[in-house]
């Protein structure tokens, strides 16, 4: 078994955004992403810290929009602000929202153009269809790794477990355009692990620790651990259980360094691509 | 094995839109339906023909809109008049389109209110979010039918064969929004009829007259056709081998008579919402 090792597929990536930035800013454009926070959870409050952090370091602005316990309405209104906004050439909206919020709701306010996290249902649709896009910087990781593995997706049987609409679906429509064949399985999927046994390429993104086990696993295929779920320690695990599945799979992503910092570096990427769009398409 | 009778279910649905209708009637709105022709293809004009019938018969007005050999600006300003005309609530883009011009990017220039086709990719990614939307009606169709047999969804293993984005995607969203276990199947999949037989509802959309044939179906499966391949004297046959399916399966839908009178009874329905909505949405 060996490892896919996401640290070195984001540093690829990183350095390619880097470029990207400096020669912007030499144009005179300063690449500048802005991160809506509608809630004071602390985990939140981390990672937003984390993708300010890898944003500079490559040469990207990074604004911070910390919105205090916020309305539908007062999401709606900054997300309108900063599309409007010719400075902003990236906005993420961070989750958790306010209870009866949904991402897909408000997205719809964030502009495609600027839609860098694929929360418009705008940019889902022509996730589906086929078209230029930005997807969610999650699911295009799980592509962005099985694309620079030594695999062919096209035949493959691929397994997505979980349909959320940032994870789940969007990855299931990304393999579907490689023309894997894509079944999504859920929690009410009558007997999971021997469906995830008939996968080439299984994809776990269900946010529980530890439940895909090595039964779930054909020896020799290739998983994606999607899911970062806390322990009580302070530290990470992924939806599979590593030790076991390792003894099985043919490759597997750890977590966490595994499809974490592609997340991070895809958001990057996406935000010089809208800076580069910006300069075009207004 | 019985037939799931598409006719019917079609009478049902109409006699509720001319209810609607009649009540708009009395209210002073005419429900009018505009269908934009961009081709001179026989096949279609008689559809399209078939549309303005059922329409009519249903107290809906329908206008018909030949464009003759229009490129895409031509299409894309018939779908703005259209969408921005208030007499006109619902809007089909019919295909084929002319080379190179694809229903996802033309669908676009359809308001979302008036998508009664679900041609836009928004509808389209509505749709995926869960979100309420007009659905394609060939797509929505196999839902109506299967909706209306003694069926449960949740947790079935569906398959849906073909992946074009006006049946096999959203046929596979409506599916999952079921709680469906859904696997989408197309040409590059390997061993096609043994992942078919793992459905416990398969359902065919793929454009190839007979191809399903009874080593595609596990006994007892409902399996729903959404073939329509003209036949070389004059008439239709679906993607499902019927004689030797019907032998395996335990309800099938004829060809034609299955999804075909649904999925126009299912246009004219979301004709009749979307004037209901134009009265209160604009």
């Amino acid at each position: 078994m060996s490892d896919i090792d996401g640290r070195t597929v984001a540093k690829d990536i990183r350095a390619e955004v880097a470029a990207a930035a400096a020669k912007l800013r030499a144009e005179g454009t300063v690449p500048l992403l802005a991160v809506v926070v509608p809630t004071d959870d602390e985990g939140t409050a981390w990672y937003v810290r984390s993708i300010k952090k890898a944003a500079e370091k490559e040469g990207i602005d990074c604004r911070i929009e910390q919105l205090d316990a916020p309305g539908k309405d007062e999401i709606v209104a900054k997300l309108q602000e900063l599309s409007a906004d010719d400075a902003v050439h990236g906005i993420i909206c961070q989750t958790p929202l306010p209870k009866g919020v949904a991402l897909a709701e408000v997205g719809w306010y964030i502009s495609p153009y600027k839609d860098v996290d694929g929360a418009n249902t705008e940019s889902a649709g022509r996730l589906a269809a086929g078209l230029r896009t930005f997807a969610p910087a999650t699911a295009e990781a799980v592509l962005e790794l099985l694309k620079r593995e030594d695999l062919v997706l096209e035949g493959a049987n691929a397994v997505v477990v979980g349909r959320s609409n940032v994870v789940g679906k969007p990855a299931a429509m990304l393999l579907l355009n490689e023309s894997a064949t894509v079944t999504v399985c859920h929690s009410r999927t009558k007997d999971l692990a021997a469906v995830c046994r008939g996968a080439d390429v299984l994809v776990a993104a269900v946010g529980r620790a530890g439940m895909i086990g090595a039964d779930f696993v054909k020896p020799g295929a290739t998983v994606i651990d999607v899911g970062t779920n806390p322990t009580e320690d302070g530290g990470l695990v992924g939806d599979v259980d590593y030790a076991a599945v390792s003894e099985v799979a043919g490759r597997l992503t750890p977590v966490p360094g595994g499809v974490g910092p592609v997340t991070t570096a895809l958001l990057l990427r996406h935000t010089v691509v809208a800076a580069q769009l910006s300069k075009t398409h207004r």
